[in-house]
């Protein structure tokens, strides 16, 4: 591995921009003293934020671009107008050329993937990319995956989910054979979850070099029961969510509670250590960051209402995909997944755009 | 309305059956002076029980049956084996007759709602029935369906999902005009969710007299954005259970956060009031009823793990339910849409099993 590695920002992501970008590379850098930085933007608005952090400066280039995304743009809209231009699509293109190892936006999520997508194509063996979270759970953290890539996944798809996320999880947790569980509902005798039942199956049968324990429930995700948990993008966008307006809510009835009364407030003062510990293990700063999984490239999306600390977290999380060398797992795994099972899906289409 | 409710409970259901069924039922009866209860199950395990609750026993029938349904049977095997005879069975058979007003079971979901449509039958104007969940929000309460009757939903049964909701979103709050929500999720321009899109064209255009607010995500459920929130069985099942996972999640992360020292032990004694109405905000017993939609009668699910109180909480949400007609509010309900809209579908076929 080269001794030194670049990261490319869509410094123009976000619901700041640079004003938030600058400052978590600023960060970034700090904790990773040999990485350099490629900051895609507005050069006037990146430059003098720039200079306000020497040692950020001394290992960053600007590349300039005026054109930018907007948060609501639709995906093939911002095709259309970014392609080749804007500060995503150049952030994109710099892992493609090599000239960076990894690219992290807290743009549009849509237009994110479509351009990933198109610039650094789906991997062989590989039907489908998806977005994988991570996950804080009562264990430790797991993989959730796809949390809207797309909607909709077939057996097939879902497997090569499962075979994704558990490389996934080897990089990130260390772990030598991480559990996978498949995400379903708890009745046994339902219409329409055939696909989850028939990637059970696979998964089962096939002898895929991977740990699947079988179906997981909802509350499974929090507990920690699998370190891998797959399932189609539109369900795992709404479970993501719903557990991120669930701790909201708890976080809100909490602080509610201790206002109600003299000694409660008083309580609280001398149980303020707890209450930041508490704060920081649910802080979603500390776990930000979604990993675009099945592309020729590791793309990181950061939220888009993040700060300069949660940004950094995004770029941690980006690093040490390209550390340990997700792409090439993948690979590897896919080839191994596909000498075992049948190809049973043509890949999917590119998205029809007419650009 | 006659002045005597019966309620029909399903004694045997559960994980504890009857030594859970028969308090809760006790406590119901004071909280409802002029209930009767007709109790379906293993005569020699719940008249023991019933002597130790005098004020019930004066209200109470017992219906021997001493067929139950386990929590694990598959629906179609518990139809087979406990058609006829079964508690489950019994207890909707007497809101069947007239006998009872209303039946609550925490027995197994997918044999209740099988044994359900099969004595009851779907409501004529309805395709398909729905389980309906109460859920608790930053503001107060939403209903959410549906959690778990079917997988999978096409555009118009997505619209008579958001009918009956708003239905008994009427009786369960007073309210006169509650919102209406279709989740989705945040990503405009995608695939797949074309019955989700069509159901909002048509709430939002067909002159329905609801409330139609529009699409939610997943975060906007908590918040309590909409008063209803309609979905299909799979993805609402599993958000309801990662909000349950989660908020137990973050209760395990407070307790182990307060124990980390003596001063913020000290502080949690002194705030001890605060906690406890906290617990009280969260505890699932509060929220405990799953209410079927869509049938020619009211059954109420209770969790099965619960204990007397929560089910006490699924017998006061039966009552609610009868009290204020749900089942005529969404007969006409329903007969308003049906001539507003052109019925799509053909309603659903029975479950095919051979009895």
């Amino acid at each position: 591995m080269k001794k030194h590695l670049t990261v490319a920002l869509d410094a123009m992501g976000g619901d700041l921009g640079p004003d938030m970008v600058i400052p978590g590379a600023a960060l970034s850098a700090i904790r990773h003293p040999n990485v350099r930085f490629l900051l895609v933007g507005d050069q006037s608005r990146i430059a003098p934020l720039l200079e306000r952090h020497p040692h950020l400066k001394e290992r960053a280039e600007i590349r300039h671009s005026d054109v930018f995304v907007t948060m609501d743009a639709k995906p093939s809209q911002a095709l259309r107008q970014g392609r080749g231009k804007s500060s995503m699509w150049l952030a994109i293109e710099a892992v493609r050329s090599g000239e960076a190892d990894t690219a992290v936006s807290a743009g549009n999520t849509g237009a994110l993937m479509a351009m990933a997508r198109f610039v650094l194509k789906t991997m062989p063996g590989i039907s489908r990319p998806a977005i994988a979270a991570i996950w804080p759970t009562l264990r430790s953290e797991s993989v959730v995956l796809d949390v809207g890539a797309t909607i909709g996944a077939d057996a097939t798809q879902l497997v090569e989910f499962a075979v994704m996320g558990e490389a996934m999880a080897r990089c990130l947790f260390g772990l030598e054979k991480p559990t996978v569980g498949l995400l379903n509902v708890g009745v046994e005798e339902i219409k329409g979850v055939e696909q989850v039942k028939e990637a059970g199956r696979i998964l089962r049968d096939a002898s895929l070099p991977l740990e699947y324990i079988g179906f997981v429930e909802g509350d499974d995700i929090g507990k920690g029961t699998a370190d891998v948990v797959v399932t189609e993008g539109f369900t795992g966008n709404i479970a993501l969510k719903t557990a991120e307006g669930t701790a909201k809510q708890l976080a809100s009835y909490l602080k509610q509670s201790l206002m109600r009364s003299w000694l409660s407030k008083l309580g609280a003062l001398l149980a303020s250590g707890a209450f930041a510990a508490l704060r920081d293990r649910m802080d979603p700063r500390k776990h930000n960051g979604g990993v675009f999984l099945g592309l020729n490239g590791v793309v990181v999306k950061s939220h888009g209402g993040t700060d300069a600390l949660g940004f950094a977290t995004a770029i941690d999380v980006a690093l040490d995909m390209v550390r340990n060398d997700l792409v090439s797992k993948i690979k590897t795994d896919v080839e191994t997944m596909n000498a075992l099972i049948k190809p049973v899906t043509a890949p999917d289409k590119q998205p029809e755009i007419s650009l």
